[in-house]
């Protein structure tokens, strides 16, 4: 194994992409090879303008506390990969001679590796494209989950339980909590993970698979009001109305389509203008993804587990593939890694499953499934209620 | 000391409300007098309706979880009081025999409470009456700080931390954090506490004590994006422009006056217009001062004390006082409570310091200040800039 490595990071930071950068850097010192990893500043960016950080020399102190931290710590890229770009790309890794090619990103991000892989192939340039799979929206396919979903999720969990219990301790009132995920329900069903009792918060979950017809909205809201004296509802930023538009909210053209920028509060203005109640939303956005106090213990290993399942990968000189997630068919919670070949992956999302949208009943089969990922989530804590003597 | 006591909670919550109640419970105890401890439901709301719950009869292991969570375990209120409740307050309290009343709130509670205590004494009713301080605001006076504060200033300063390490991995964007703190900056200075270099973010921090002409503000923008190519921007939910309008943003009528409830996104969408700039707003709103991760262990420990000198304070027969926190004048830091007149607390409002508001030095008055109050806020973890070899 001759030539250089790179390491680039590709779309929205997650809590625990630094631990697979961290999993990339033992790897490669264990194995002693190759020689040199790099890692791309502001990812396909870094590439194209040659710009690289040595990752070998960093000292392991700055290693630890870059791994426990949040966001990227190399920096990330939304851009959209071009054919020209594809050229470049390939152009600068043969002046490097870099053979090694990690790529951490979600399911567009894997389409680009593929692409990246194809190209290489096409013109007889031996480069072993590993892809490290990483996104808070847990949305890529043939994994059983994402690094960076679990601590995120965690992060929705503990958001919905502490602004509900502010919303049961002051009455008398809607609270919208706005939850990242984009066109997939994993995070806001992760408002469900500390409710213990049928009354506990959120009241309403809604899935953004879903259409929401606003009239359903006002009428599921009413119903809990009235019986409550409260209401509190955890909402996805993707989610769109019957006709399919986000309720007049702003929007933004990103890299994967339009964005409702204030959905939470555009949701409150529209019911209380309804019903007359008060209301009011919460949007901690990029707080979800980036909140270091919520990183998971079990998704930080996992992250780590797939950066150096990557480099093993690429040792054993496989390319075009994708380090994945497979949970062991046994009961307790025991995971391994294994490759997937990138293009069952690119561009193919995957949406929270219709049969476990049963927020009634409590969510049984994503609770199972989710618990491990996040860890405990405790329930809010109440006194009894003991009448005065 | 016979009689009954009564404890009651104002206004919004904070993450350590519950541990004062803790104190009240664990010094009403051991003093072992008066016999009865109840809590009001909801507030000043429970005394008018009766409603009360009894905080001596609960197990020690409920007690104990319920004061390590955030929000108010009895409820809590923001009814105005006028002049009939006050009547019906001291009428319900005769009938039960009540004779302490501990209220824990912010300055307009303590008004209340001072209202009550004179219209006792004027009516020839024994009834002592004990504040224990409660804001996340930080704004009462006569105390060094308030509980609540430290735990709700360690949540900004780590969410600045956080979403600034996502802006700058992710460059190419103006980032808002819309902070609590109404028309007190002590919040928005928190987003302080982790900058470590003079480009950490957020690199602009406003005081909603200083109008803010919309045209400083998209000049001090585009001065930093033109130098970092990226924005982080701290604003207090109070901040009015210069002709004393919130930008534009949706106002709510509350019970202290009217308050913006999309501040931020209003002024994302505002500097996007002038400056062409990609821009999104954060707001964690009721997450700052409900989310449990963030208590800060002295935040904790002093709401504690707080509600246990309020019950010695009413045992040594004292009224119409409100618990202080008072820094002994050593360097090492040291905290005791002292009694100062509700009366000098009432209805006045502590601003942020002016001669603190040098954000470009570092703040080191107001880092001297709330470092102790917070814990330690880690600065964010970078990469050594070692160029490939």
């Amino acid at each position: 194994m001759s030539g250089v490595a790179v390491l680039a990071h590709s779309g929205g930071p997650t809590p625990v992409i630094n631990a697979s950068l961290l999993g990339v850097v033992q790897a490669s010192r264990r194995l002693g090879r190759p020689e040199k990893l790099w890692a791309a500043r502001f990812g396909i960016e870094g590439i194209l303008r040659e710009e690289f950080v040595d990752l070998l020399g960093q000292p392991q102190e700055t290693l630890d506390r870059v791994a426990h931290s949040p966001s990227s710590a190399i920096g990330s890229s939304r851009r959209e990969v071009q054919d020209a770009d594809l050229g470049q790309v390939l152009s600068v890794f043969r002046k490097h001679d870099v053979r090694y090619f990690y790529y951490t990103g979600g399911n567009g991000s894997m389409g680009t590796a593929n692409q990246i892989d194809g190209a290489a192939r096409a013109s007889g340039y031996e480069l072993h494209v590993v892809g490290i799979p990483k996104t808070i929206d847990n949305d890529i396919v043939q994994t059983h989950h994402t690094p960076g979903y679990g601590s995120a999720a965690r992060f929705f969990a503990e958001a919905a339980r502490d602004i509900g219990a502010d919303n049961e301790a002051l009455p008398g009132q809607v609270e919208f909590l706005e939850v990242l995920g984009r066109n997939a329900g994993w995070l806001v069903a992760a408002t469900s993970l500390a409710r213990r009792d049928p009354d506990d918060p959120p009241h309403l979950i809604y899935f953004p698979e879903v259409p929401l017809p606003f009239e359903k909205l006002v009428g599921d809201i009413d119903r809990v009001y009235t019986r409550l004296g409260r209401c509190m509802v955890a909402v996805c930023e993707g989610q769109l109305d019957e006709a399919g538009n986000p309720f007049g909210a702003d929007v933004r053209q990103g890299s994967r389509g339009a964005l409702a920028m204030n959905l939470g509060h555009r949701l409150a203005m529209m019911v209380s203008a309804k019903l007359r109640l008060k209301t009011r939303a919460e949007k901690p956005g990029l707080l979800g993804r980036s909140s270091a106090a919520f990183i998971s213990d079990t998704d930080w290993e996992e992250s780590r587990m797939c950066g150096e399942a990557a480099v093993e990968a690429a040792d054993r000189v496989e390319s075009g593939k994708m380090v994945a997630l497979c949970r062991r068919p046994s009961p307790k919670y025991e995971i391994d890694t294994q490759l997937v070949p990138l293009s069952s992956v690119a561009l193919t999302e995957r949406l929270f499953p219709a049969e476990w949208r049963n927020g009634d009943a409590g969510m049984p089969e994503y609770r199972a499934y989710a618990e491990p990922l996040t860890g405990p989530i405790p329930g809010v804590a109440r006194l009894q209620r003991k009448e005065k003597t």
